[in-house]
């Protein structure tokens, strides 16, 4: 509302749960702000704080240069925008929908077919934290038109990245940050079940974590670059040391009475290391496991005849 | 060597890889030590640094107020130990071997009928990283001997901590920051293996992981506050709508051709929480299922008769 002339107009379609954060986030930031849902009536609380509600797709993405969508998935993002390829020609059309790095790719390349720019994106937070400072959404996509509306998605959060061209990234980075994610907690959790055998906090073993997180990423950081090197020389113990500790893990896990998967989940990945012939190599030779599909599953393409090993 | 005189002297047992750094940071350190091993010329060179050689492990015992042994494991501790019980009675024992929390506390319990001092350590450090200023030893049993000879056992590195009186805990706390290590590390070689079929060094993604693993970590402390009021309310998203994330983590992995054995695990935790009544809960309950032990693991107990479930 009030003085939009220097802001370029947005129009968003999909209303949802995100997509009204995302529309509210751009009227709060003094942006035109042009709305379309399948299901209307989720769009009267935006009109009361200004919003244009377009009568169809087409009348929004002619409202203007900038056309955010997010809706349920991709096949909804499909649905709703081939029929609109002439009109999307000449903006810059922002996906936020969730999905996976080929449905990206597989957009991108449908834009491009039809010229439209297209940017492909991530949210890395929840409704309630859009247009909040540490609000992280991820774009990928030609660099120009990220640069050209990078004023206007920042109303969205400060923390707009651009990650590079290739379309899927955003999908990337975001399973890659929740699979760190997991994999910390779950490890946390572990640590916290043995701990409160001996009745310990859960709170005192966090801050103990948070004490020693900093070394844990000084390691990572260093088989990071052994990763990328393709060397993988044991920088502190070898793996073959390292799976004692896991089987001690095991072990301790099951003389206190917690459970012991997560431990045996971590000595099944040293063992395959070591009967792959890592035994005598840092942690970084991990990554081997990691980038090979799981045994008995096939590189799963869909909709396509071809199939290749990642 | 040098002037020791306001020093305590040190008994170390067990002149291994780490008892030889053991004993070498003591005498860097200024305290008169005396070492002794099963196999005698492995104390040569500490020897030749000023170490005293005693001839038997009595004679090693009879040194001086403060016997450290650091032996391959506890079975090897108390066969050394046993036949030493009067001689130990005025010395306070500090056994740096590594075990379970079960053998610590058994250790603690035959030192305490034999009215011996006893502190349990576990060493979360290399050899090569004893006696510098970030090695890290945990230590347990009574403070007060604890703090007695915290000075002396400073010279092993600065981050000498007394956990408390439970001889147990170095052993739990050993292995549940080894357990948060590899919880980490597998989440982000994980990440790393999915960005890397885009062309994304792991040295990109582990800064970018080192710039998130903030607010992880707080998300893991809210959480903990939560396992110790035993109130899983959803801070952020539900265990339900992080299991849809959990699901598109597998799926992203398999569609791009690296392991989904992690993910599948993070999956399979999720699905199970959900099982058991914890969907609409935040990932704090997922507690519950860590402290169970694993399907079709009997609680082990040790020449016990009696079993318990944790
Ligand atoms: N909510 C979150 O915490 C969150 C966080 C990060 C990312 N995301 C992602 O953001 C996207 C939207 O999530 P949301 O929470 O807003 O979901 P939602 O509340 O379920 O809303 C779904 C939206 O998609 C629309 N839609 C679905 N199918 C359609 C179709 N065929 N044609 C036209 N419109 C269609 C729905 O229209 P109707 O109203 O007519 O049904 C609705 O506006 C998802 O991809 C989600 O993964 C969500
Ligand atoms: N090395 C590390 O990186 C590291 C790190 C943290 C903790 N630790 C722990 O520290 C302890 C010692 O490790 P280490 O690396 O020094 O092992 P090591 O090099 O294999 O040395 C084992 C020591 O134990 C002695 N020993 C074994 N059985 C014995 C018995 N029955 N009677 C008398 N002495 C016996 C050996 O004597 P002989 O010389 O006569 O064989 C030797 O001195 C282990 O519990 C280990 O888990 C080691």
């Amino acid at each position: 509302m009030g003085n939009h002339e220097n802001r370029t107009p947005v129009t968003v379609i999909g209303l949802g749960l995100m997509g009204r954060a995302l529309a509210g986030a751009f009227l709060r930031a003094g942006h035109l702000t042009t709305v379309w849902n399948r299901t209307a009536a989720k769009a009267e609380p935006l009109v009361a704080q200004g919003a244009r509600l377009a009568g169809s797709p087409r009348e929004a993405v002619a409202a203007g240069p900038l056309v955010v969508v997010c809706v349920t998935d991709y096949d909804a993002v499909r649905e709703l925008l081939e029929p609109l390829e002439d009109v999307l020609g000449d903006r810059v059309l922002v996906n936020l929908t969730s999905g996976t790095s080929r449905q990206a790719r597989e957009t991108a390349a449908w834009a491009a077919r039809r010229g439209v720019t297209y940017l492909d994106g991530a949210i890395m937070a929840a409704p309630q934290g859009i247009g909040t400072a540490d609000a992280l959404v991820y774009y990928s996509g030609p660099r120009s038109a990220f640069d050209l509306h990078e004023p206007t998605l920042r109303s969205l959060g400060d923390e707009a990245t651009h990650l590079g061209d290739d379309h899927g990234l955003p999908a990337l980075y975001g399973v890659a940050a929740t699979s760190v994610m997991w994999g910390l907690l779950d490890g946390f959790l572990q640590g916290a079940a043995l701990l409160g055998t001996a009745g310990v906090d859960a709170s005192t073993f966090a801050a103990f974590t948070r004490e020693n997180i900093g070394t844990i990423v000084d390691w990572m950081s260093g088989y990071a670059r052994q990763i990328d090197d393709g060397a993988y020389t044991a920088l502190d113990a070898t793996i073959e040391i390292q799976l004692d500790a896991m089987a001690h893990l095991v072990h301790e896990s099951e003389s206190v009475g917690v459970s012991a998967d997560l431990p045996r989940f971590f000595k099944s990945l040293g063992d395959r290391a070591v009967a792959e012939g890592h035994g005598g190599d840092g942690y970084a030779a991990m990554i081997e496991l990691f980038r090979k599909p799981s045994a008995g599953v096939r590189h799963q393409r869909r909709g396509g005849a071809s199939t290749h090993n990642g």
